[in-house]
């Protein structure tokens, strides 16, 4: 016999599928709740803690419950369910990514068009925010300390104190490496396209998060490969048992990347339990994880989120990482630990780009080594818990109901759904006219299915200026269709 | 009736073959061949001039012709030969590069275990013949005038100001192109890589020079291309007729890499005839060409010897270069025009590395567009020629008869064929013994063709470590069995 509060659950459950009470309409209160079922406070708090679980009600801190689109909210059971019922009849058809190096690009390149007044689509942080002047000063020093640097070639795989700071400064996220398991590469690009190249060969499958950061995607057409894309929540990320149903149905699947700690677009974090359990199924099946670490070093307490790498026994992880978000997007600096890669991968990067710069690699050295950049992650990751309240308030604030932004618990980029009807990409051209550049979410994926979503990042303090043109935002989703009521109307 | 010149070159060649006349040995004087043969000294200079033209004689300064291996003299026809020979009946079989990437590393890294007394093997100017001083000031005044560089990130397909400098200089090698037409690479390493990236796929077969660079036949590997080695002259670069013939006897050549200014290892230089011949023959069978520019600038008078891509009307040419050699081995900044292929080349690039740095781009820009940069190759050209002088001269001075040597018009690094039955990697392993790096040349080609041969840099003032250097090399060569008379106890 269910418990009471399930089968509440179930009924609002049913009644969002439905359509009786539709998105960004607001649930009723707890009071309410318990007036209308005579059931009691603790068991209206549980039912709508499970519809909020499974992504039926979004809640808003100080006015409560609100309805969720239940095509986004169940999404990711659906799929499965999807995925589930053609499974056991016919193969899961990767996508051959054609044409979408072309689209994104095309979308990147039409933002950079001429300067926005505000720019909320890269994610980045605000140069302020960056230690601009330390660095400065530390480059300064070792140019003046070695003044032959320039006159001849560096260590190919990478100058050995960088390697050195870096296998120390894994052990602050659980990762014990030797410096010489460390390659050095040109930003997080490079290692994760040296990572693919080692592993697969052109008409391979790998499987993504779905949404994921579209240069994975640029690489995966770049390599000529197929890809699978994977349900991804956007509080614990890529669905385990989904890719286990991928690769069950599926003949073989080389390779997953993900980036199960503060995953770009959504935020999410993996538990560790998901992320045991990722390492366990894909050494079983012999798939190699590709694992971008970009945002860990945003996570407040690193020490609680250990990369999958962690618990990698054998090897089948790639780790890759890279200072150009955390510490300087205007250095390229980056990282792999290519397990039983190793080998293969340097081969690949002597061949691609041969020796890399010195300069670049001493000074992030130094600030590695020296603790300076723990304290500017720390001072930053402050800022940045600041500024995502303040942003997601005010999207909260102005945006029309029905309107979905993620919270996540680290980084800069906040996901916002809007209510299924409305384009992006409508929404990117009226923005980009107004000076607002935002990123649309059909550059995340090679399917349509987020054509209503958008990136912002946060990394930019919060002031009147990003007030106003998160404000302007506002109305110009409400002036493509974006009311509130919508939905209603919808056919 | 055949000139009594030709007569006489004839039956020199002849002896020669036979083995009557051996390597090393010195062939007759002018007046001896005027007394001997009954001929003017006019008739005797021609035929020595002949026979030194097809590499059956080697001049050597103030001493006279010396008898060259017949073997090695005319390696290209006899190639071209057994091609055709075989060509009617079956397919040349193009190689697959496997293991040819271990076989370099290895042997570059044992190389590297202890740093040499006296290394001629990288090829690059000792680092007092870079502008160090001078790269370092602009290097300072960039990083002053521009504090916040490393503060958000840079163009991705290089700095606008490095591009319209690089477009500005090419004039000066008869080049025209817009700046638009620039990719900025990292290095000239990964310009290669993408534009084979980018005109192959897997299995695709592309010709090169043999002997070649050999990055080059590591980035074939990686891609895991085939190859077929085209024989290439010491004077004047790849023989255009065997790739024409190899083209006609083999499926498909996707495209051709080469190095028609200054080759590496030979230091040949293609006459603008071939050059022109080679454009039509790639256009006409649509065969892209990769042109590895990377030691033009060492080209004394640059407007005499233009780029392949000069003649290209089609965008049929992959034009590669850097600044790694020529400026500084510790910038790593390239450049590629990639032609017809621009497009996706820039896809690639995008995908596999993103931003580069802008520093070092800047600081080849303030070089390049400030003439300091053309200064600067004058200046170190001519050092370079009076180096290879003094090289050469201690080469044929110290080692055993039957040794031949380039005498390349430019550049900096000479190719030294030793008597074809003494191995250089027992020469490289026993040269590092005592301290001197060379580079074997077995690492040059994926035959064992040039296991006789080694690649000696005159990057270095030539001063008395050199000479003891040289001499040493000498003394092992001996050591190892190449005392001049060998060939005739070899059976
Ligand atoms: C998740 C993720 N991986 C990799 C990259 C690229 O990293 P890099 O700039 O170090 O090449 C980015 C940049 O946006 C990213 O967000
Ligand atoms: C002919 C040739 N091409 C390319 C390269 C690699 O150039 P870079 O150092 O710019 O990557 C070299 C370096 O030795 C070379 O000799």
């Amino acid at each position: 016999m269910p418990q009471k509060y399930r089968l509440l659950a179930e009924h609002y459950m049913k009644a969002i599928e439905s359509g009786s009470l539709s998105e960004g309409e607001r649930m009723p209160s707890l009071r309410e709740l318990t007036a209308l079922h005579r059931v009691s406070i603790s068991t209206a708090v549980e039912a709508c803690r499970v519809l909020e679980k499974h992504g039926y009600v979004e809640a808003k801190p100080r006015t409560g419950y609100f309805i969720r689109d239940p095509k986004r909210a169940i999404t990711r059971f659906k799929e499965k369910r999807e995925i589930e019922a053609d499974g056991t009849e016919q193969r899961i058809d990767p996508a051959d990514y054609v044409g979408v190096h072309e689209r994104i690009s095309v979308t990147l390149a039409r933002g950079l068009q001429r300067p926005p007044k505000v720019d909320l689509a890269g994610a980045v942080c605000a140069p302020a925010l960056y230690p601009g002047a330390a660095l400065r000063d530390t480059l300064l020093r070792i140019l003046r300390a070695k003044p032959s640097m320039y006159e001849s070639a560096p260590q190919s795989d990478g100058v050995r104190k960088l390697k050195e700071a870096i296998a120390r400064s894994s052990v602050t996220r659980g990762l014990h490496v030797d410096a010489d398991a460390v390659l050095v590469t040109h930003g997080c690009s490079e290692a994760l396209s040296l990572a693919l190249r080692a592993v697969t060969g052109p008409g391979d499958i790998v499987a993504i998060e779905s949404p994921s950061y579209f240069g994975i995607l640029q690489i995966i057409e770049s390599l000529g490969l197929k890809a699978i894309e994977i349900p991804t929540d956007p509080q614990t990320g890529m669905s385990v048992d989904a890719l286990e149903f991928a690769i069950n149905h599926m003949g073989s699947i080389q390779a997953v990347v993900c980036m199960p700690s503060v995953q770009n677009p959504l935020g999410s974090v993996m538990p560790d339990t998901l992320k045991i359990k990722m390492v366990e199924l894909c050494d079983k099946h012999n798939m190699t994880i590709i694992e971008d670490d970009t945002y860990g070093a945003f996570l407040p307490s690193p020490a609680n989120a250990r990369p999958l790498k962690a618990w990698d026994k054998t090897g089948n992880v790639i780790y890759c990482n890279s200072l150009n978000k955390s510490l300087s997007p205007g250095l390229r600096v980056g990282w792999l630990i290519g397990g039983k890669w190793h080998k293969k991968i340097e081969m690949l990067m002597y061949a691609v780009s041969r020796h890399r710069e010195e300069m670049a690699q001493l000074a992030a050295a130094d600030f590695m080594a020296g603790g300076a950049f723990n304290r500017h992650m720390r001072r930053l990751n402050a800022l940045l818990t600041q500024q995502r309240t303040q942003f997601v308030d005010a999207i909260l604030r102005y945006f029309p109901a029905g309107t979905v932004v993620t919270r996540p618990e680290a980084g800069l980029l906040l996901w916002i759904s809007l209510p299924d009807e409305l384009s992006t990409d409508t929404l990117f051209e009226n923005a980009l006219r107004e000076g607002i550049r935002i990123c649309p979410g059909s550059i995340f994926s090679n399917t349509s299915k987020f054509s209503n979503c958008l990136r912002l990042s946060a990394g930019r303090p919060f002031d009147a200026q990003i007030d106003a043109a998160l404000k302007t935002l506002a109305r110009l989703t409400r002036e493509i269709g974006g009311n509130g009521t919508l939905i209603e109307h919808h056919p």
